[in-house]
């Protein structure tokens, strides 16, 4: 492991070794304004024809047929539908608990003020292609969006050179009631989500991950008054690791993170540079038996090993790196749990890879990146909801409250604010409460 | 009231009825990026010099002592002191109760997963300056920033021609623990948070309204890192009026919102047209008798009468127009609250005026505008912490866990995801848990 070693840096330090490497943010903005412009006026056929050009292949039918999805279903292997059934069922439990009632505080007496979380009616979710389907994706985003009650869920996906989605992407989706699957792929997929085509009905908010071509789309997409989840970087993880930790399960994380590909963040933390020697040894031996091996190496010999004895300096690190992903491979850990307030997700003890938040444990994997842990928090139930304030105000709760308005909307010089209760409250105490006669 | 009248338009033209006038966004990028070259590069010095160029101030400290503080508690009316304890009472009691308490769900046996809200550390509060000083604002970004427990709360606001902060803003801080105030306005206050200076210190994210200057430095600052609030555009209040409404409190609650400014967005929305003319014929009245007339009268002139019969009609384009404030001044209140979706914050009944939300009932003023309310909550506590999720599985939660794993890790092709469980696995049969021996 070619990484970069630092040996107890001081806390000045920490700063300068929690930067991310600047993002190689390539100008594409004529690019993708140029996408834009030809979804937004030729819709489907702009999606057909990018697909001939970038998937290479001719579409006649851009949605998911009945028939594909039933394939899906009788195609994909059992093992696989028992893994994304035991996924499904813990993401879902885990989400479902977030499920948040109103809120209703009588604040005065007569002034009724409550909050209630509504579902954003449309939803768009971009699931990249490529060589892996990217089913559990599917999932970590499926599963919240139903759960929330999103009215209408679209899902934009490439097809594969044989013109279809993969089995394991359909079947997540069906299984999370997802039933219009668009292959679209790229900035034209985000780009019909915004504008809407004649297949793609537009959403309010985008959801997912993608190449860089899909990071400036989903950027591009603000524009239009959309939303999205969060900002994107690469994936991070960093390990904290004691002498309580287990060399070889160190070694596989830190491979696990650093599979993903060459910009990948790993960071071996430590308070011992024994600790770190020996997960060096292991990572060499497992990394020869890995079928992505080059490009893991390529993330390694940007990784960061630090070695720090002070378990207060670890903690400080720690947030000051703002990890998406930490591992806690130590005895104190429930001193670093207390401590740390920067992370996206934490995985704590020898038996928690980052895998099974990757998977199926119940947590989401998408997370915050690049330092916005600091932030930003993961995606979650809320990511689908927007929370509503509502109020009633009784004439006797206006009476008590009037007052302190009318006072503050003086002194801010908002004269037709402190109105709005004066001519209220002048027509209670008259009782002349002059409606619109019901005659028309 | 010149505004444009739309009587019964079909569903097909809702979408375009809602559209907001196109936000004039002068290209401001040359002068934005040479404000937060300077403060990087100067600091204080830099935030002294656009004081002086700016607010015509010429400041030797900037941050606000103590002693401007005890000034303000002491110059401050009795009678506006109480008022703003009246609201921050009512605020800080419904911002209390958004309080979330950890969400922890065993998904397996053996299988541990939780989330925990946990305070953004360092916030900013932008306050604009101004003719009149906005201590609302104070309260209702200040109040869940303590709530939330955020370290470090910084807000800046520039100064007054006497190089004094109203003594009415020093008081809503003092109020909310905030003691850290910076006398900085526009694009340098913001750039100040962006980078920290001498005097202040850096933030992780930033709230708050100002001008297109603060808007396009808040834009700006995203760049860097930053989260904000929301995105920005002019403030809007539609009202739902039928017979049962009052004209002139329908009257009173469009002037208020339209007493904001000229681009204010103003939509009254009726079942019948005799009540769109009685509501005109108070507004002619009691325009006449605002200070802010003129600017009122633009913001009227801008303005939309729509009348619509049917109630389900009703509801839909208040869905499609999704105002920052909707009142509903109606017999049927709780078939549109059942039936909206898209509102930032909801009046109910004839003796709750906006102005009551903007002030002192207790929900937060800060709403998503222009469209945004179908994607986006308004500020509450939420907006000042972030969500980490955590994990725990013990040896024998990982062996029911580690096979769903496995099989999606292979299926997405990633060997090394699979092989941090796999190892576990091994050595939990084989009893062999190695860790890094306790000698040194």
């Amino acid at each position: 492991m070619n990484s970069n070693r630092y040996i107890e840096p001081t806390r000045d330090q920490f700063k300068e070794l929690s930067a991310r490497p600047r993002l190689n943010q390539q100008d594409l903005d004529f690019f993708i304004t140029d996408v834009f412009n030809q979804v937004q006026q030729n819709g489907d056929g702009a999606l057909m024809k990018f697909s001939e050009q970038f998937d290479g292949v001719c579409l006649t039918q851009l949605v998911v047929s009945v028939e594909e999805f039933d394939e899906a279903v009788s195609e994909l292997q059992t093992e696989l539908k028992q893994a994304i059934e035991t996924a499904y069922s813990n993401i879902y439990t885990f989400h479902e608990a977030q499920k948040e009632q109103p809120i209703s505080v009588q604040t005065m007496p007569g002034v009724q003020c409550w909050r209630k979380p509504v579902p954003i009616e449309r939803v768009g979710l971009y699931i990249p292609g490529g060589t892996a389907p990217l089913f559990s994706t599917v999932l970590m985003l499926g599963i919240p969006a139903l759960i929330a009650g999103c009215r209408e869920v679209v899902m934009c996906t490439p097809p594969q050179k044989n013109g279809r989605v993969h089995p394991a992407i359909l079947y997540a989706a069906k299984r999370c009631g997802i039933s219009m699957v668009v292959k679209a792929g790229g900035a034209s997929a985000i780009a019909a989500m915004v504008f809407g085509t004649e297949s793609v009905p537009a959403v309010n908010k985008l959801f997912g991950p993608g190449n860089q071509y899909v990071t400036a789309a989903k950027q591009k997409a603000l524009q239009f008054g959309l939303a999205i989840d969060m900002p994107a970087g690469p994936s991070e993880v960093l390990v904290y690791a004691d002498e309580t930790a287990n060399p070889a399960f160190v070694a596989a994380d830190l491979l696990s993170q650093a599979e993903h590909g060459a910009d990948s963040q790993v960071i071996l933390l430590t308070n011992r540079q024994e600790i770190a020697k020996r997960v060096e040894v292991e990572l060499d031996r497992q990394l020869m038996a890995l079928p992505r091996a080059q490009m893991a190496g390529a993330a390694l010999s940007n990784s960061k090993v630090i070695v720090l004895s002070d378990e207060q300096d670890a903690i400080h690190f720690i947030n000051t790196y703002s990890p998406e992903h930490l591992i806690l491979a130590c005895k104190n850990e429930e001193i670093f749990v207390q401590g740390i307030f920067n992370a996206g997700s934490v995985f704590i003890g020898n038996y928690t890879p980052e895998s099974a938040g990757d998977y199926a444990s119940g947590t989401n994997h998408t997370l915050p990146t690049n330092g916005y842990a600091k932030n930003y928090s993961g995606v979650s139930l809320d990511s689908f909801v927007k929370k509503i304030t509502y109020q009633k105000i009784s004439p006797d709760g206006l009476k008590l409250l009037g007052k302190a308005i009318m006072v503050m909307a003086e002194a801010e010089q908002l004269q037709a604010h402190k109105q709005a209760v004066e001519i209220r409250l002048r027509a209670i105490e008259s009782g002349e409460l002059e409606t619109i006669p019901k005659t028309k």
